[in-house]
């Protein structure tokens, strides 16, 4: 099943500044060999179920061993079964009405 | 890794009530011996990683069957490692303080 | 208009344990004269527009001022216009199919 | 108080294909003269708290009016006191680490 999710991983009680946490979390997609994009409130991410949340959970492992005790993760996750859709679909089919 | 997780599944183009869409998840959690909360904006969840997000997934699959074509599912998913926490630890350590 | 909403307030670099914060927006609630449920993972709240997200700011103001530097708030809101729902109609409408 | 947000609006009992209220949505932040960024799951929102929650609830206005029903929207708002960040400075201060 495939899925297109947004993780925003919020590290607590780790420091103001928790973009090392974020840059760590991004590697762990490229090491998943995962299609995604960062934005301003999350990584957008594109593959099939087992994959993401396997690299989801590794994040977290990996954020925890470098120090955040406590971590709240935002996820939004969509699937569909009527047709096949990527990010940049979602994305143009909007601009096109704009 | 033990999680603590809100679960809100939103079926699209599936009617206006979900109502049945969302008992059958609550099965799903039944059926995978996972100690869950039902609330008014989802369902709390508490369980080791794999077990929970291999329920989350079969909840799609199971909606998907009844016929909701399309489904934006929100999650909210915690760890720590500094000290074990149930579901209701949580609320507990709120209540004690209001 | 009226809203059903969770909110999942998360305090940063403001220590392992955010109860207290927690509390505090409870109070802003009370305060407010909103009907809210606290769960394990946020609080529902059911009121109008407005007055919901007034409190919600002012529930970000009060736990700055205790001392939080960052937080990120994670909001599920929901709307409609076919019918009047309160937070209980929508946890009664689930377990009926249960 | 300036918020860093993402706005995902999830239009229910309105079909498979929800871009058009998307796109509705986009111009309700164009008339808004708010800073916003679409992407594949939401539209990220920098701006004054008022201002930006002003242009949300306008934005369920809308996309009610155009037929949708109900509507559930994810919302992930950050504050911080310690300094000033824009939507940039968040994706910036993530790669200057990769």
């Amino acid at each position: 099943m495939k899925v297109l999710l947004n993780l925003q991983v919020v590290p607590m009680a780790a420091g103001l500044s928790v973009s090392k946490f974020i840059a760590a979390c991004e590697q762990v997609l490229v090491d998943a060999g995962l299609h995604h994009e960062l934005h301003a409130n999350g990584t957008n991410i594109e593959g099939e179920w087992d994959a993401v949340f396997a690299a989801i959970r590794r994040c977290h492992e990996v954020v925890h061993e470098m120090g955040a005790p406590r971590i709240q993760t935002f996820i939004s996750v969509g699937t569909r079964i009527d047709k096949e859709q990527s990010l940049q679909d979602k994305v143009d089919s909007v601009v096109r009405q704009l």
